[in-house]
Protein backbone atom coordinates (compact mmCIF):
# COMPACT_ATOMS: atom_id res chain seq x y z
CA UNK A 1 0.00 0.00 0.00
CA UNK A 2 2.59 2.37 -0.57
CA UNK A 3 0.10 4.66 -1.89
CA UNK A 4 -0.48 5.59 1.66
CA UNK A 5 2.26 7.08 3.32
CA UNK A 6 4.14 4.28 6.06
CA UNK A 7 2.69 6.20 9.54
CA UNK A 8 -0.62 5.81 7.34
CA UNK A 9 -0.59 2.21 6.06
CA UNK A 10 1.03 1.12 9.58
CA UNK A 11 -2.07 2.30 11.43
CA UNK A 12 -4.26 1.19 9.16
CA UNK A 13 -2.45 -2.57 9.47
CA UNK A 14 -3.00 -2.75 12.93
CA UNK A 15 -6.69 -1.89 12.90
CA UNK A 16 -7.54 -4.22 10.35
CA UNK A 17 -6.05 -6.85 12.98
CA UNK A 18 -8.95 -6.35 15.35
CA UNK A 19 -11.88 -8.32 14.72
CA UNK A 20 -14.56 -7.29 12.15
CA UNK A 21 -12.53 -4.58 10.99
CA UNK A 22 -11.82 -4.83 7.03
CA UNK A 23 -9.86 -3.84 4.81
CA UNK A 24 -11.97 -0.62 4.16
CA UNK A 25 -13.06 -0.14 7.93
CA UNK A 26 -9.44 -0.12 8.82
CA UNK A 27 -9.12 2.62 5.75
CA UNK A 28 -12.07 4.61 7.05
CA UNK A 29 -10.89 4.45 10.65
CA UNK A 30 -7.27 5.51 10.19
CA UNK A 31 -8.31 8.23 8.21
CA UNK A 32 -10.99 9.41 10.94
CA UNK A 33 -8.30 9.04 13.44
CA UNK A 34 -5.69 10.97 10.75
CA UNK A 35 -8.24 14.19 11.82
CA UNK A 36 -9.46 13.70 15.20
CA UNK A 37 -8.23 16.34 17.92
CA UNK A 38 -4.76 15.19 19.24
CA UNK A 39 -6.31 15.16 23.09
CA UNK A 40 -8.79 12.66 21.72
CA UNK A 41 -6.58 10.39 20.00
CA UNK A 42 -4.41 10.60 23.11
CA UNK A 43 -7.05 9.49 25.45
CA UNK A 44 -8.26 6.55 22.80
CA UNK A 45 -4.48 5.68 23.33
CA UNK A 46 -4.22 5.30 26.83
CA UNK A 47 -7.50 3.93 27.51
CA UNK A 48 -6.43 1.09 25.44
CA UNK A 49 -2.92 1.00 27.29
CA UNK A 50 -3.94 1.09 30.71
CA UNK A 51 -7.13 -1.05 30.20
CA UNK A 52 -4.49 -3.57 28.86
CA UNK A 53 -2.40 -2.92 31.83
CA UNK A 54 -4.79 -2.89 34.72
CA UNK A 55 -7.45 -5.71 33.94
CA UNK A 56 -6.97 -9.10 34.91
CA UNK A 57 -9.11 -11.82 36.59
CA UNK A 58 -11.24 -11.14 39.62
CA UNK A 59 -9.95 -13.35 42.34
CA UNK A 60 -13.26 -14.92 43.01
CA UNK A 61 -15.52 -15.15 39.99
CA UNK A 62 -12.56 -14.82 37.24
CA UNK A 63 -14.71 -11.91 35.39
CA UNK A 64 -12.16 -8.85 33.91
CA UNK A 65 -11.89 -5.78 36.42
CA UNK A 66 -9.22 -3.31 37.86
CA UNK A 67 -9.61 -4.34 41.33
CA UNK A 68 -8.27 -7.17 43.33
CA UNK A 69 -11.88 -8.85 43.20
CA UNK A 70 -14.72 -7.27 41.21
CA UNK A 71 -17.48 -4.97 42.57
CA UNK A 72 -20.14 -8.09 42.53
CA UNK A 73 -17.66 -10.45 44.69
CA UNK A 74 -17.42 -7.53 46.89
CA UNK A 75 -20.84 -6.62 47.67
CA UNK A 76 -22.82 -7.71 50.69
CA UNK A 77 -26.00 -6.88 48.90
CA UNK A 78 -25.64 -9.76 46.72
CA UNK A 79 -26.46 -13.53 47.39
CA UNK A 80 -22.97 -15.54 47.73
CA UNK A 81 -24.55 -18.85 47.81
CA UNK A 82 -26.16 -18.52 44.24
CA UNK A 83 -23.61 -18.57 41.19
CA UNK A 84 -24.59 -17.71 37.69
CA UNK A 85 -22.20 -19.67 35.50
CA UNK A 86 -21.46 -17.31 32.43
CA UNK A 87 -19.11 -18.09 29.11
CA UNK A 88 -17.74 -14.58 29.43
CA UNK A 89 -17.94 -10.67 31.09
CA UNK A 90 -19.93 -10.01 28.22
CA UNK A 91 -22.71 -12.25 29.27
CA UNK A 92 -22.57 -11.42 32.58
CA UNK A 93 -22.86 -7.61 31.82
CA UNK A 94 -26.05 -8.71 29.50
CA UNK A 95 -27.37 -10.30 32.69
CA UNK A 96 -26.25 -7.28 34.99
CA UNK A 97 -28.12 -4.82 32.83
CA UNK A 98 -31.58 -6.11 33.65
CA UNK A 99 -30.26 -5.63 37.49
CA UNK A 100 -33.14 -8.51 39.00
CA UNK A 101 -30.34 -10.80 39.67
CA UNK A 102 -29.54 -11.25 43.29
CA UNK A 103 -26.39 -13.65 43.00
CA UNK A 104 -23.33 -13.86 42.22
CA UNK A 105 -21.04 -14.74 38.73
CA UNK A 106 -18.32 -17.04 37.43
CA UNK A 107 -16.82 -16.54 34.52
CA UNK A 108 -15.45 -19.10 32.40
CA UNK A 109 -13.70 -17.43 29.48
CA UNK A 110 -15.12 -19.76 26.95
CA UNK A 111 -17.01 -23.44 26.69
CA UNK A 112 -15.23 -26.64 26.07
CA UNK A 113 -14.86 -27.36 22.05
CA UNK A 114 -13.55 -30.43 21.43
CA UNK A 115 -13.20 -29.70 17.82
CA UNK A 116 -11.07 -26.61 18.45
CA UNK A 117 -8.95 -28.10 21.19
CA UNK A 118 -10.55 -26.23 24.25
CA UNK A 119 -10.94 -28.82 26.69
CA UNK A 120 -12.12 -28.59 30.81
CA UNK A 121 -8.51 -27.47 31.75
CA UNK A 122 -8.76 -24.52 29.18
CA UNK A 123 -11.56 -22.47 31.20
CA UNK A 124 -12.20 -21.24 34.22
CA UNK A 125 -13.70 -24.58 35.27
CA UNK A 126 -11.08 -25.53 38.34
CA UNK A 127 -11.61 -22.33 39.63
CA UNK A 128 -15.68 -22.64 39.62
CA UNK A 129 -15.14 -26.20 41.67
CA UNK A 130 -13.33 -24.74 44.16
CA UNK A 131 -15.20 -22.08 45.08
CA UNK A 132 -18.09 -24.72 45.36
CA UNK A 133 -15.96 -26.49 48.19
CA UNK A 134 -17.64 -22.89 50.27
CA UNK A 135 -20.98 -22.39 51.03
CA UNK A 136 -23.16 -22.56 48.10
CA UNK A 137 -26.73 -23.49 47.29
CA UNK A 138 -27.31 -23.18 43.79
CA UNK A 139 -25.11 -22.73 40.63
CA UNK A 140 -27.52 -21.62 37.46
CA UNK A 141 -25.57 -22.47 34.17
CA UNK A 142 -26.18 -19.30 31.43
CA UNK A 143 -23.91 -20.50 29.05
CA UNK A 144 -24.86 -19.85 25.72
CA UNK A 145 -27.55 -22.29 23.78
CA UNK A 146 -25.05 -23.96 21.16
CA UNK A 147 -22.95 -26.84 20.94
CA UNK A 148 -20.48 -25.56 23.04
CA UNK A 149 -22.76 -23.91 25.52
CA UNK A 150 -24.50 -27.33 26.01
CA UNK A 151 -21.61 -29.24 26.50
CA UNK A 152 -19.78 -26.97 29.12
CA UNK A 153 -23.29 -27.38 30.84
CA UNK A 154 -23.79 -30.89 30.77
CA UNK A 155 -20.00 -31.17 31.61
CA UNK A 156 -20.56 -28.53 34.89
CA UNK A 157 -23.81 -30.19 35.75
CA UNK A 158 -22.24 -33.58 35.98
CA UNK A 159 -19.33 -32.07 38.01
CA UNK A 160 -21.69 -30.52 40.55
CA UNK A 161 -24.50 -32.65 40.81
CA UNK A 162 -22.19 -35.13 43.31
CA UNK A 163 -22.04 -31.97 45.73
CA UNK A 164 -25.27 -32.24 46.31
CA UNK A 165 -25.50 -28.44 45.31
CA UNK A 166 -28.68 -27.69 43.45
CA UNK A 167 -27.93 -27.29 39.30
CA UNK A 168 -30.39 -25.37 37.47
CA UNK A 169 -30.26 -23.98 33.34
CA UNK A 170 -31.82 -21.17 32.13
CA UNK A 171 -34.61 -22.04 29.75
CA UNK A 172 -35.43 -22.32 26.19
CA UNK A 173 -37.86 -20.93 24.26
CA UNK A 174 -39.53 -18.60 22.50
CA UNK A 175 -38.07 -14.86 22.57
CA UNK A 176 -40.35 -12.74 24.06
CA UNK A 177 -41.81 -10.73 20.50
CA UNK A 178 -40.53 -13.70 18.68
CA UNK A 179 -42.93 -15.26 16.02
CA UNK A 180 -43.27 -18.99 16.32
CA UNK A 181 -43.21 -18.90 12.48
CA UNK A 182 -39.62 -17.98 12.23
CA UNK A 183 -38.45 -19.95 14.84
CA UNK A 184 -36.69 -23.20 14.25
CA UNK A 185 -37.67 -26.56 15.23
CA UNK A 186 -35.60 -27.05 18.32
CA UNK A 187 -36.52 -24.37 20.01
CA UNK A 188 -39.89 -24.78 19.54
CA UNK A 189 -39.98 -28.06 20.70
CA UNK A 190 -37.70 -26.78 23.82
CA UNK A 191 -40.89 -24.12 24.58
CA UNK A 192 -43.25 -26.82 24.31
CA UNK A 193 -41.33 -29.10 26.80
CA UNK A 194 -40.45 -26.36 29.62
CA UNK A 195 -43.87 -25.30 29.28
CA UNK A 196 -45.69 -23.47 32.38
CA UNK A 197 -49.00 -23.81 34.13
CA UNK A 198 -50.93 -20.36 33.62
CA UNK B 1 -22.17 1.04 33.10
CA UNK B 2 -21.12 -0.12 36.38
CA UNK B 3 -21.05 -3.40 35.45
CA UNK B 4 -17.97 -3.45 34.18
CA UNK B 5 -14.78 -1.55 35.82
CA UNK B 6 -14.15 2.23 34.85
CA UNK B 7 -11.27 1.11 32.82
CA UNK B 8 -13.65 -0.78 30.50
CA UNK B 9 -15.67 1.59 30.21
CA UNK B 10 -13.88 3.65 29.53
CA UNK B 11 -12.27 2.25 26.66
CA UNK B 12 -15.54 1.13 25.28
CA UNK B 13 -16.45 4.73 25.61
CA UNK B 14 -13.41 5.82 23.48
CA UNK B 15 -13.77 3.03 20.94
CA UNK B 16 -17.42 4.04 20.64
CA UNK B 17 -16.68 7.54 19.73
CA UNK B 18 -15.09 5.87 16.13
CA UNK B 19 -17.27 6.27 12.94
CA UNK B 20 -19.42 3.20 12.26
CA UNK B 21 -18.67 1.54 16.02
CA UNK B 22 -21.81 1.11 17.90
CA UNK B 23 -22.18 0.24 21.82
CA UNK B 24 -21.98 -3.79 21.15
CA UNK B 25 -19.27 -3.66 18.27
CA UNK B 26 -17.20 -1.10 20.91
CA UNK B 27 -17.80 -3.85 23.50
CA UNK B 28 -16.12 -6.73 21.58
CA UNK B 29 -13.46 -4.50 20.42
CA UNK B 30 -12.53 -3.33 24.05
CA UNK B 31 -12.62 -6.93 25.16
CA UNK B 32 -10.68 -8.25 21.86
CA UNK B 33 -7.90 -5.22 22.91
CA UNK B 34 -7.78 -6.38 26.75
CA UNK B 35 -6.83 -10.15 25.60
CA UNK B 36 -4.63 -8.89 22.92
CA UNK B 37 -0.38 -9.52 23.41
CA UNK B 38 0.34 -6.17 25.46
CA UNK B 39 3.11 -5.54 22.71
CA UNK B 40 0.02 -5.14 19.88
CA UNK B 41 -1.88 -3.07 21.87
CA UNK B 42 1.34 -0.50 22.81
CA UNK B 43 2.13 -1.14 18.52
CA UNK B 44 -1.82 -0.32 17.81
CA UNK B 45 -1.48 2.55 20.28
CA UNK B 46 1.80 4.32 19.15
CA UNK B 47 0.65 4.06 15.31
CA UNK B 48 -2.04 6.09 16.44
CA UNK B 49 -0.60 8.76 18.05
CA UNK B 50 2.64 8.68 15.57
CA UNK B 51 0.23 8.78 12.62
CA UNK B 52 -1.45 11.48 14.31
CA UNK B 53 1.51 13.45 14.71
CA UNK B 54 3.59 12.80 11.60
CA UNK B 55 0.72 13.11 9.04
CA UNK B 56 0.04 16.44 7.40
CA UNK B 57 -1.01 17.82 3.91
CA UNK B 58 1.23 17.51 1.19
CA UNK B 59 2.73 21.04 0.37
CA UNK B 60 1.63 20.60 -3.23
CA UNK B 61 -1.41 18.53 -3.85
CA UNK B 62 -2.76 18.30 -0.54
CA UNK B 63 -2.83 14.83 0.09
CA UNK B 64 -1.83 13.43 3.79
CA UNK B 65 1.48 12.58 4.42
CA UNK B 66 4.26 12.25 6.44
CA UNK B 67 7.02 14.41 4.27
CA UNK B 68 6.93 18.13 2.91
CA UNK B 69 5.61 17.09 -0.32
CA UNK B 70 3.79 13.29 -0.88
CA UNK B 71 5.87 10.74 -3.31
CA UNK B 72 3.57 11.00 -6.38
CA UNK B 73 3.98 14.98 -6.04
CA UNK B 74 8.44 14.01 -5.61
CA UNK B 75 8.36 11.73 -8.73
CA UNK B 76 10.04 12.95 -11.54
CA UNK B 77 8.38 9.82 -13.40
CA UNK B 78 4.79 11.34 -13.14
CA UNK B 79 3.07 14.04 -15.69
CA UNK B 80 2.87 16.91 -13.56
CA UNK B 81 0.69 18.95 -16.65
CA UNK B 82 -1.84 16.83 -15.54
CA UNK B 83 -3.60 16.73 -12.52
CA UNK B 84 -6.68 14.71 -11.03
CA UNK B 85 -9.18 16.59 -8.61
CA UNK B 86 -10.19 13.89 -6.29
CA UNK B 87 -12.32 14.92 -2.57
CA UNK B 88 -9.96 12.94 0.02
CA UNK B 89 -6.82 10.41 1.00
CA UNK B 90 -9.08 7.12 -0.14
CA UNK B 91 -10.09 8.75 -3.71
CA UNK B 92 -6.77 9.16 -4.70
CA UNK B 93 -5.66 5.50 -3.25
CA UNK B 94 -8.63 4.40 -5.41
CA UNK B 95 -7.04 5.54 -8.27
CA UNK B 96 -3.49 5.14 -8.01
CA UNK B 97 -4.45 0.89 -6.90
CA UNK B 98 -5.16 0.59 -10.66
CA UNK B 99 -1.65 1.90 -11.69
CA UNK B 100 -2.57 3.26 -14.63
CA UNK B 101 -2.79 7.17 -14.03
CA UNK B 102 0.33 8.58 -15.03
CA UNK B 103 -0.44 12.26 -13.56
CA UNK B 104 -0.48 13.65 -10.23
CA UNK B 105 -3.63 15.15 -7.97
CA UNK B 106 -5.47 17.59 -5.97
CA UNK B 107 -6.83 16.58 -2.77
CA UNK B 108 -9.79 19.05 -2.01
CA UNK B 109 -10.36 17.21 1.22
CA UNK B 110 -14.44 17.57 1.01
CA UNK B 111 -16.93 18.77 -1.43
CA UNK B 112 -19.03 21.72 -1.52
CA UNK B 113 -22.12 21.49 0.54
CA UNK B 114 -23.92 24.47 1.18
CA UNK B 115 -27.04 23.12 3.13
CA UNK B 116 -24.55 21.94 5.57
CA UNK B 117 -22.37 25.20 5.43
CA UNK B 118 -19.28 24.06 3.28
CA UNK B 119 -18.50 26.61 0.94
CA UNK B 120 -15.37 27.00 -1.77
CA UNK B 121 -13.76 28.41 1.36
CA UNK B 122 -13.70 25.22 3.27
CA UNK B 123 -12.13 22.73 0.71
CA UNK B 124 -8.32 23.04 -0.63
CA UNK B 125 -9.44 25.35 -3.89
CA UNK B 126 -7.86 27.85 -3.32
CA UNK B 127 -4.67 25.80 -3.33
CA UNK B 128 -5.63 24.22 -6.83
CA UNK B 129 -6.28 27.44 -8.64
CA UNK B 130 -2.54 28.34 -7.33
CA UNK B 131 -1.06 25.34 -8.68
CA UNK B 132 -2.84 26.46 -12.09
CA UNK B 133 -0.76 29.38 -12.47
CA UNK B 134 2.12 26.81 -13.33
CA UNK B 135 1.80 24.74 -16.19
CA UNK B 136 -0.78 22.32 -16.43
CA UNK B 137 -2.35 20.68 -19.45
CA UNK B 138 -5.40 18.98 -17.97
CA UNK B 139 -7.49 19.40 -15.10
CA UNK B 140 -9.35 15.78 -14.48
CA UNK B 141 -12.34 16.22 -12.19
CA UNK B 142 -12.88 13.29 -10.17
CA UNK B 143 -14.95 14.40 -7.35
CA UNK B 144 -18.06 12.01 -6.22
CA UNK B 145 -21.15 11.51 -8.37
CA UNK B 146 -22.93 12.76 -5.92
CA UNK B 147 -25.01 16.26 -5.31
CA UNK B 148 -22.22 17.44 -3.40
CA UNK B 149 -19.50 16.17 -5.78
CA UNK B 150 -21.06 17.26 -9.03
CA UNK B 151 -21.56 21.00 -7.70
CA UNK B 152 -17.93 20.81 -6.71
CA UNK B 153 -17.45 19.54 -10.07
CA UNK B 154 -19.58 22.73 -12.00
CA UNK B 155 -17.42 24.95 -9.51
CA UNK B 156 -14.31 23.95 -10.53
CA UNK B 157 -14.50 23.88 -14.33
CA UNK B 158 -16.31 26.99 -14.30
CA UNK B 159 -12.83 28.49 -12.23
CA UNK B 160 -10.26 26.71 -14.95
CA UNK B 161 -12.52 27.16 -18.05
CA UNK B 162 -10.85 31.07 -17.85
CA UNK B 163 -7.71 30.04 -17.87
CA UNK B 164 -7.68 27.93 -20.96
CA UNK B 165 -6.73 24.81 -19.33
CA UNK B 166 -8.41 21.83 -20.42
CA UNK B 167 -11.48 20.75 -17.93
CA UNK B 168 -12.75 16.72 -18.18
CA UNK B 169 -14.73 15.49 -15.71
CA UNK B 170 -14.60 11.00 -15.39
CA UNK B 171 -17.00 9.72 -17.01
CA UNK B 172 -21.07 8.41 -15.51
CA UNK B 173 -22.09 5.25 -16.85
CA UNK B 174 -23.05 1.13 -16.13
CA UNK B 175 -20.46 0.26 -13.78
CA UNK B 176 -18.65 -2.65 -15.45
CA UNK B 177 -20.62 -6.24 -14.89
CA UNK B 178 -23.58 -3.99 -14.13
CA UNK B 179 -27.34 -5.34 -14.72
CA UNK B 180 -28.87 -2.90 -16.79
CA UNK B 181 -32.12 -3.83 -14.88
CA UNK B 182 -31.09 -2.51 -11.20
CA UNK B 183 -29.30 0.78 -12.81
CA UNK B 184 -30.87 3.87 -11.50
CA UNK B 185 -32.61 6.29 -14.68
CA UNK B 186 -30.16 8.81 -14.65
CA UNK B 187 -27.14 6.80 -14.97
CA UNK B 188 -29.05 4.91 -17.91
CA UNK B 189 -29.39 8.13 -19.75
CA UNK B 190 -25.92 9.46 -18.52
CA UNK B 191 -24.59 6.20 -20.06
CA UNK B 192 -26.47 6.83 -23.24
CA UNK B 193 -25.48 10.45 -23.66
CA UNK B 194 -21.99 9.30 -23.12
CA UNK B 195 -21.79 6.49 -25.96
CA UNK B 196 -19.00 5.78 -27.59
CA UNK B 197 -17.98 4.71 -31.21
CA UNK B 198 -17.14 0.72 -31.36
Amino acid sequence: MDYYSSQISNLIEELSRLPGIGAKTAQRLAFHIISMPEEQVERLSSSMISAKKNIHYCKCCCTLTDGEICPICASAKRNHKMIMVVENTRDLAAYEKIGKYEGVYHVLHGAIAPMLGIGPADIKLKELLVRLEGDVDEVIIATNSSLEGEATAMLISKLVKPTGIRVTRIANGVPVGGDLEYIDEVTLLRALDGRIEL
